[in-house]
């Protein structure tokens, strides 16, 4: 492999460093987010990071730890649920990288456990001071709407879909 | 990175394998158990490892293989079952680990694929002579009872939850 | 661990670059076959590579296209749909790998989401001047057919089920 008799043991090092991170970083959203972890949420962050899902746009810790204590999602886990994200594909290029999964949000109800629903994610991340962290994660519903393929194909591709 | 200049190459190999070798310990399980291989399934474990789950707590290779070849288990296997575990996040610490993930059992039935239930599961792990194996691994159906939420959260902190 | 005692730094960092390289492959196969990006995902295979599913058996670059770009395939997509793979476990020898994982295949319609399927798949690769690409993918959905399980066991220890 030519390409990697070029790269130096720091640099093979520090790519699979990071990519393990960035892997690391998304499987831990699930399970805070299914806990109710709210400031742990958040973390995975940037201070004015942006989790911008279908029907609301989130920006900065504030507004996520908002979405974690809300009713709604409070609802959720009393009854049961589990966000499972897949294993991503992650594109580092310096110190900014692209991921993407697909997720699966599985509740439980009266009737037992459904899916409720099938969600395209691409994340921007960001490698500072703190390590990684989210830039922006944007996610869209896989229920024929045109951007959720296109978050898929996007993210597959490596390529950014935002521009903050 | 600071963290990073200050450890070894070794050091930094080290903890990718180990973080690869439980991630890949984690992502046999559902194979082997959807296949019913028994004594697989039972080796992933410590020779005295608990597999505890909300109904029973298997304790050794013995009880789990039990649990493979039981009726029930081997039910799943002849009407079709899917044991998908999500990738796990791994923390390290020297010979031991932590590692969390949700599952889905999926199972095949007459009226097609339902999703029977969702799990949180929290891993401990010891690295002894012949590698990675897993303690303890604690299940507990996530459909509202307040202990799978606290696995997911231990388990995404790196927190133990079992004394042994 | 005199396993890695004997090994050095480059065979090392070879092993995980390669197990990475092959979890990263796989885990593009879902969001490129959710977006339509045919001949993105025939790349994935050798350009004679084969995808032996239940029903049928592509061959080369043109009949996996041709499978993404047919009508059932692209009303799956334009209904909404996910095909979620678990993380993968992966064994390589040399240039040659196989790997196992189970997916799902969760899909939109006028009820919501549900599971359409459940299957069982094993994963031949091998290593050429592009990188690793699929020699064979086997897919058997997890009904209760023996031939589904079998692949799981397979691919778990790590042995190949075909003879190209």
């Amino acid at each position: 492999m030519s390409a990697e008799g070029s790269r130096t043991v720091e640099e093979r090092l520090a790519a699979l460093e990071a990519a393990r991170a960035i892997s690391d970083l998304i499987a831990t959203y699930g399970p805070l987010v299914d806990s109710g972890d709210a400031e742990a949420v958040a973390a995975l962050w940037e201070p004015d990071g942006i989790y911008d899902i279908d029907e609301t746009r989130l920006e900065g810790h504030a507004a996520i730890e908002a979405m974690v204590r809300s009713r709604g999602h409070q609802g959720l886990i009393a009854a049961g649920c589990a966000h499972l994200l897949g294993p991503p594909r992650v594109t580092v290029d310096g110190d900014e990288a692209v991921a993407v999964c697909q997720s699966l949000l599985v509740a439980h109800g009266e009737k037992g456990f459904r899916v409720l629903r099938a969600t395209a994610n691409h994340w921007h991340l960001r490698r500072g001071p703190a390590g990684w962290r989210v830039r922006v994660r944007t996610g869209r519903v896989l229920d024929g709407r045109t951007e959720a393929p296109y978050l898929l194909a996007e993210g597959a591709h490596g390529r950014r879909v935002d521009e903050t």
